[in-house]
């Protein structure tokens, strides 16, 4: 796949300059471009690498002179934030599953697939499942009974798709995940969990021993619930998002989801959500719209996150945050309260030591 | 699958009251529910849902009043404990893996599966394996040589059983969960290594920085042992757990392990114990019966952690703990200290401020 | 497999005691070792366990009279360090994958594979790969277009490569990762988004609210780079390593990551580092060579992390980290100011009752 400077210029909705006919394959930082690059230089200090790339156009910073820097065309980008998605959508040679449907893949009759399906090998569609048009879905997927997918998927190499799941259009999960799974909900039959007695008693004075020995039996708890996933959402590798109890687990239109991640049972994710890696919700949380979880977050099980929250990395969200709220640490707190606590914390072990200096220098301050 | 009112409540053991031929085919909410749902109401917070929803029967809090409530039928909760784990495994019409042997199947000729076993696509048997009665095996999953498995096991897609694991009866193993693979132990073989210089260093004055620099190698020791998983043990999906080195990896009967977890090599953990998601012991952990671990826990290798332990969200264990503790922080202490430094937390900008106020009025004070 | 004692004492260097003749075909901790195990007992704690084995001959600490013991021949470990990997490695007697390739496997007919390969049931193999000599493949493995791996490689069941990896030789990779999804990166075209607006406001006064709400839409950045590891690599079960944006995610020479790691898009890791299980880098992190990341590290995206850095577990790091140092604790500080601040953090309530009581003593100090 290639364009010209002149396409490409065009597609983002730029003016190019110079040789509008250069034809370029790919993308490159100014210091690894070939000749066929279109090098990224959005910036003032990549000018000594544009000085010295290989590249013969490239994007650069406004105010950028492309002849003194060398080149034989350039794009100026004036408006730098759609630049990445916009070229590197050109630029995607997608993940090259072969058209039509590979003659090992175990696809039930009942089940129906729209026009234009690409279908790798060994992949399994179970029974009255529906698929939309121009799914592209990679080897060693399985797809089980009842589970409905909108237009345009794109399901990579070993995804797990469990039954009843309801997915919109545009959907694309990369390797490995797993939808669908069985809650983590284990009960108690015959008398208080060790962890319910301890929800009550802890507080008081000197609870912090568990009350309950002896046998104990989890009784599981069934999951009847399905997984509903809005249009437009994108899901990493090795994920796990869990199917509810007895109502749906539900991830809003255009949340984005990371490698890693944890979503247990009956959590209901806004939309445009972005949750970063490794990041855990324990069940029912219910999150708003355009939250951003940073890598590492944890959240308590039955909580509720507003919209527009952001938490920094590896924040512990331990009780509700109200909309708006930039929070971080363990537990959450305001964000820049956290920065503070971090600058104390520091100098905790001097700030102790001048509090035992002050009680030596006045004996008489109390102790 | 569906059931009247008399059969749900002879198989709970309560009375129903009402129309006990009403037919149910599911359980909701009482704000989901349709007319063929038992609506679960079991706290009177949800009187006025059930006097709005479209079911006919609902189980309720003890002291409510049916008929008032509009219902044709209900149950009384008069325990509440069992409920759920009762009605949904009534409910649960299971993972769709359909009965007898999948035809594209591999399975080993010296391999044995116990009667009524159900086998999906692409499921690979290895030789020497042995498999209990009514195994119900999902699409992609692998079983390596020697690997023995009890009665009733349910092992998802994309599950992994590495060489000579033995399993007990009635497992359950979520989708692409991994079991059996090699322990992360990497030796220096011709000096020390920096961790261990540094373990025996740390501490002295000054001594933050590494002492080794300069190549390394780091020799693979491999692991040959196994992973021995006792009966009743539930796994959650794409979790981890290693073989041992020179003996086994345990896992107790009754224990229950979520999503994203990882258990390092030669880890024995008890019996009925919670293990919740994105938690991760590391090697050679040993851990007693009923131990609780909240979401996102953490273990340093070779540890002890007694009967009863319950550890809060997020924990970090950095050292054995006694049983019956419960606790919480990084690094763990008791509960209530760490709800107690938590409160403190928050305020320490403020309590360093009046610090430094304390000794602004009175220059005298220590330093 | 088995081997003499005289063949195992060559093979480690080491002199025998004994029986040389005595034929042992597996390791074992003195107290499980039966008749034809080699009982390891290397610390001198272990004398009581020895004189109790029913193992016959024993790898022992330096001065250990293994006469006296009851033993029948032993190997004086007189360098404890290269025992565990080398005699491990004799005693391996590998992941049992059958030779040749199994006729289930889809291999397009432009790949090549080098001699010696065993290759399981439904591994499917790209165009245009090519794999070195001796490759070892799992059953379930998929290798994508494009991606070329070098000579010894053992790639275990459900393992995914994407497009375009480059690998090197004796390469090791544990069940179901993921290796070259997708990076997660989403960028705002049309405004800022609530993040970046954030990072700009966050310290001015009272800025932890966040200041976009309203509609929002995450465009995706296309992954165009490809994961390149060079030789010695190992990386445990489901972890996750994402592809570069236009440059490549990079994981240097004899590096060794373990379970549940997740690797973000454009990272470079230098030589010989150990990434412990649960980890998280986000993206364009740049890490030294000898550097060790205890298990649940996270690191914030597009840091630098030096040569020779040890951080211990659930480290949070931050900001870049010069070389040579240790580091702990959240965020990461030097080790042994984590270790002062964890004393003090657990007599903080303590601290700040003594502070109230300091006030209410002299009333005039200040507030």
């Amino acid at each position: 796949m290639s364009f010209t400077l002149s396409e490409i210029a065009s597609a983002l909705g730029f003016t190019y300059f110079g040789d509008g006919n250069l034809r370029l394959a790919g993308l490159a930082e100014p210091a690894n471009a070939g000749p066929s690059d279109l090098a990224l230089a959005m910036d003032e200090k990549y000018s000594g690498a544009v000085r010295e790339t290989s590249a013969r156009a490239a994007v650069l910073w406004p105010g950028a002179d492309w002849e003194t820097l060398g080149l034989e065309g350039a794009i100026i980008a004036t408006r730098a934030a759609g630049v990445m998605p916009g070229l590197t959508q050109m630029m995607d040679q997608g993940p090259d599953i072969a058209p039509g449907i590979h003659p090992s893949a175990v696809i039930d009759p009942t089940a129906t697939i729209g026009a234009g399906a690409a279908i790798g090998p060994f992949v399994v569609i179970g029974p009255d499942v529906h698929i939309g048009e121009n799914a592209r879905i990679g080897a060693h997927v399985s797809i089980a009974r009842g589970v409905v997918i909108g237009v345009n998927c794109l399901l990579h190499a070993g995804v797990r798709i469990a039954t009843d799941t309801q997915i919109g259009h545009n959907f694309i999960c990369q390797m490995n995940t797993s939808i669908g799974g069985d809650g983590f909900s284990f009960k108690i039959t015959d008398n208080k969990s060790s962890v319910e007695a301890l929800r009550e008693n802890v507080g008081a004075a000197g609870q912090s021993e568990t009350s309950v020995s002896g046998s104990s039996q989890w009784a599981r708890v069934h999951s009847l619930g399905n997984v509903v996933i809005d249009d437009d959402v994108e899901i990493g590798t090795n994920t796990s998002i869990d199917r509810g109890t007895i109502r749906a687990t539900r991830i809003g239109r255009g949340t984005k989801i990371d490698n890693q991640v944890q979503i247990g049972h009956n959590c209901e994710i806004g939309e445009d959500c972005l949750i970063c890696g490794s990041s855990a919700l324990a069940g029912s949380v219910k999150m708003g719209d355009r939250v951003v979880l940073g890598g590492q977050t944890g959240v308590s099980d039955n909580l509720f996150i507003g919209d527009d929250v952001i938490a920094g990395g590896r924040t512990s969200i331990f009780s509700n945050v109200p909309a708006g709220r930039a929070i971080w640490g363990t537990p959450a707190v305001r964000m820049e309260t956290q920065m503070a606590i971090n600058k104390e914390m520091r100098r905790l072990p001097r700030l102790a030591q001048r509090i035992r200096n002050l009680q030596n220098t006045d004996p008489d301050l109390g102790k």
